[in-house]
């Protein structure tokens, strides 16, 4: 009998024996707990569409830039794995992918994308673990025949995916000028008890340095500023973009920016600042400042709406030219660096680090923050969150780590409850079971060591899972 | 029956039964050693007055940020908890605060502090473990009045609680120019057993950005300099308090400076920011310069006047301005940031690294640090010290990570010993003994793997408990 | 009987005895492989002249400077040790050297260089444990003469040893005008059947901050430019000798330089530096600039001659003046600090990071890169290894840090393999054997919690071990 690792009743335990019995009847209690996703990036017209995935490789490997970055190190171009080739791959290219990814999966040992991959293949398309485990260009086609065949399937549409995947609420991420349109139509549709809410993402209306900004700016003012110009028009559009979003359900929004800091501008200073962008004279220092006043004015306005602020700095996007120009963003190469929230968020907090109901999550790519700074910010502001571990961090040992680093200092209180934030439809069973596994395990050695009782422990862990994320994110 | 974890025996050891049992030997060994409490805040009048502790709220709630910033995570506004309310509460005020603080209580689940007050509720003030375990605003009262009657007797009086913590020497943390009166009299009293050390603390002299700095040197130089006028009476005045000081007992000067950054200035620099700094016009340049420079010249006094020298730097003090404003420092909002200390201590190890019997601590709340340039200074400097985890890291996990962290580079004779750094007198026993179970589960470990000899492991657990303090400290 | 460290079966294995079982299981796959070192610091003259060692402290003592610093710690002055005085110690200082060893022996404890002294004495000297166990002044002449008398015999003789210890392939770091005479009598010599190949390091000829540069460039270009005078010509002598460097068997070139940066500057402004240089004018930050360009040239000769490249930055090299005056480099105070690879290689990876077959290996002394960073790099880019823990980190717990770190981002497939970057020749197998005892323990205890099969971890374990160093050192 092959070893199934994505079915071991015992996976991601830890080994100590005492410690994974705990671990087990904890993580018991919210094995069935539905789904609470408060950010990713599938798109709503999936849901909504309830369009038939196409192909195995369109589905799990073309647009998922941990699969693909990963088969890049082998030498693999990206094109050759349907990378830039539009929606559709056709059989040729799909199946070439498909045998390059079974080439490289010897690579994902050890990776949480591996962890996922074989959940997916075993538990979404009910693989048998053998297959899996010698996944290898020998049974590729067998392989890709198989989940074609499931595909092809009504079960495996993505309405009934949802379902079959017990998720409650799903969080897209949304373009300001989005009509929402499918949002509306899955919030109109009794046939559909899932939640799917949009989430407001102004990251290319804020960056002044995006090629295409000058043009965004136009049409964000032209379409929702209600007639007033300039910068007054500017931020007047945004904030009637977010209710829009508010009344479409949204209860978030996500800054994707490049440092932490935030800065509180003169009013007229902000203003020069837009105009000199408008006539295409900023530089690097004025796109830094101008973002970091517009973070301000962000958590201005989500005091005024209750919308839940999140932002995720640090990443150097589009790290290699060459790729970016080819293939485009989001292709595997954001790496990241240091960054200090300490000094960046002070500006913002100084305004409204205490104010009523607003949550501000802070997420990091930079693991040595979470003791030094967010935890001590989150020990203090009662508007601030740390941010759970994600992208290269939602992973058993990274969890594990952030887990550490945290809770002497801010307890369990001041997390954001996981968050998934991905485009792998399929992956998201697999990265929630992941998570409840890891808190399992965490809590366990508190147990063990007597630093929790298990009473509250099994409290804890219902807390951290379900009443955190609708907590945090107001869900 | 309910669980107890202020008092399981194996409360804090490894879940392993192998490495469990190891490690209940080695704190076996150190269990009833006395404490050895080379900084913290506790007044030393309390000592020298043993006057009793008013109320609960007053002695376990308002004075202690790091208890309660937790409870403002959850809006509650620390005028709530009695902060800045003066040396008495008022009944009212003191039992608010005690219910705010127990509604909060669940937050402090998993952290040092949650730790800290269940030791001390159960071990110095005899609370039953069910009580303890369900404290909340249902019997918030009863716990309040539990302990306020306690505190009624006359065994809860700070010096019969000085000998029943076994404490040995206490070091308390003074401004220059204090007096030194209540050392000097506990130094006197023959009915005094215990040992309790100034250290001087210049803080407010050296950072040239304080409000009251250029009245603060009026005063230093009007009274200690001995006529000597400017710069040099500065000097003068600052060797004049740490001789002062020594001859009352101190054994260290420490320095909450900004960043870690040592300068030797030329003199006529030195005195230029200082008759700047004199004068208004010093900006944050000059003031991180003075700071850099004077580091020079308290190791160079060091040298001179056998002074252990500590410094904490990288926290950036009073975060949120309003709540400054409002409460006054340490109320829980100095937030750490990243610290370069390798370039910052050059300057100084360049002239006194090697100085025979200089004594130098670094302590960090930047856990970067231990590994990559704490544990390689105090592993070629003779005079550098590596500061244990306190502040944030002084929990289990953290000490466990700074172990792993130093020892693989520096071994076990280059760390500071357990410093508590507490204001919180009835924490005392309960945060040495948290090291000392870490220390031995640490320990444990390394012999469990074959890393140490057992036989040298209880040797090392009692340099690290008792002779570590003593040799770094010169005690 | 004395527990033996060095000898233990069981030894840096995890304490859960099902975790060290599999542990064990997967170490005896390769326990007796042969040893690659693709990077370290032993001369290839030993090996090539086959000269006895002369005594314990000149062997074991005096030229390792993880030795000499942690004696140093305890005050003991370096010349004591014999640093500086020359090759041979002469008897006097031999002894006194060793005394000082011998008192400092408990510093050692827990350290890396503790345990592997162990298994020198242990394994390659035959030691009884219990001499070891109790080194101390009142042995120290008693462990001397034992190892001395070993020395004298023919089978500690450097070529016998290098057949003990089971090396396959040792590399040595080179001048770039070196000879390589060792090496190619080496080569040519068919009764020495292991492999012994330079590495190429131009640092002292790329520093233009280095005292000798000047000197060394003239020298550089008279012997290898062609003809070719100034930037060209420095230029086309590099490319020369690399090219020497293949011919006599190298497979890598090796870069210690101050920070992470590349710049790929145009060619005037290079020449303009280099010449600036030469008239003795260059500032810090023309070092900085002219180092970071030059790292783009090298890369650009990898990719043309097939040179792997390796580069270490985040080094403050000689931190201690006086100490560096008195008694050179590599005595112990070289400091590491935070370094940004992000930012820094992303110039030469611009250019370089998918050209076929160019190997960039990128370690650090600044752990926090491994996850934030180097994962990411590595888990992108085909040219990007990961470089092992190295220099301070060389250790267990680091080594169980950084497989944690970078695994779940970057799999198996992208660490460089083991480093033992040592000049402690007698310490290789010592060094081998640890890595390969904490990769086994890091595999069992995935295998133990379900995350990999433990099929698969027996495959992994020979990967890393051997084929990994092969494949990314091209040997």
């Amino acid at each position: 009998m092959t070893e199934s690792l994505a079915s071991h009743p015992d996976r991601l335990f830890p080994a100590d024996p005492g410690t994974r019995q705990i671990a087990r009847e904890l993580y018991a209690d919210v094995e069935h707990f539905p789904i609470l996703s408060p950010h990713g990036h599938v798109p709503a017209e999936w849901i909504a569409d309830d369009v038939p995935f196409t192909d195995p490789t369109a589905l799990l490997v073309t647009p998922d830039h941990y699969v693909t970055r990963l088969i890049h190190t082998a030498g693999v171009p990206l094109g050759e794995l349907g990378v830039g080739a539009g929606e559709t791959l056709g059989e040729d290219l799909s199946r070439t992918g498909w045998r390059r990814f079974a080439e490289s999966w010897p690579l994902f040992d050890g990776t949480a994308s591996g962890y996922w991959l074989r959940s997916e293949f075993e538990q979404v398309f009910g693989l048998p673990a053998e297959m899996v485990e010698t996944f290898c260009p020998g049974n590729a086609d067998a392989v890709y025949d198989a989940i074609a065949a499931k595909l092809a399937e009504p079960d495996f549409r993505p309405r009934r995916l949802f379902e079959d995947f017990n998720i409650e609420v799903l969080a897209t991420t949304d373009d300001p000028l989005d009509s929402l349109e499918a949002h509306e139509r899955l919030a109109k549709d009794e046939s559909f008890r899932g939640r799917v809410v949009p989430t407001f993402r102004p990251d290319a209306y804020i960056n002044i340095a995006h090629p295409e900004w000058a043009e965004r700016i136009e049409r964000l003012t032209a379409e929702a500023s209600g007639g007033v110009a300039g910068f007054a028009g500017y931020l007047r559009a945004l904030e009637n973009r977010r209710r829009y979003f508010v009344d479409h359900g949204a209860v978030s929004a996500d800054h994707g920016v490049r440092t932490p800091l935030t800065l509180r501008l003169e009013p007229s200073e902000a203003e020069a600042l837009f105009e000199k962008a408008r006539r295409g004279e900023a530089d690097a220092a004025d796109r830094d400042a101008f973002e970091a006043h517009m973070m301000w004015e962000m958590a201005r306005m989500s005091v005024e709406d209750g919308i839940v602020m999140t932002i995720h700095p640090g990443s150097f996007r589009n790290h290699h030219g060459p790729t970016f120009a080819e293939f485009g963003g989001d292709t595997g190469h954001d790496i990241p660096f240091a960054v200090n929230y300490t000094q960046g968020v002070h500006a913002l907090l100084q305004d409204f680090g205490t104010a009523k109901d607003f949550h501000l999550v802070l997420f990091t790519l930079d693991e040595t923050v979470f003791s030094r700074e967010l935890a001590p910010l989150a020990g203090f502001y009662p508007s601030v969150y740390i941010g759970s571990p994600w992208w290269f961090l939602d992973a058993p040992d990274a969890m594990l780590r952030f887990r550490s680093a945290v809770t002497e200092t801010a307890g369990f209180s001041r997390s954001s409850g996981f968050i998934d934030d991905t485009r792998a439809y399929c992956s998201i069973p697999a990265r929630h079971d992941t998570s409840r596994r890891i808190e399992a395990s965490f809590l366990a050695r508190l147990v063990a060591e007597h630093r929790i009782t298990e009473a509250r422990a099994h409290e804890l862990i219902v807390d951290i899972v379900d009443r955190a994320p609708r907590r945090v994110f107001k869900l």
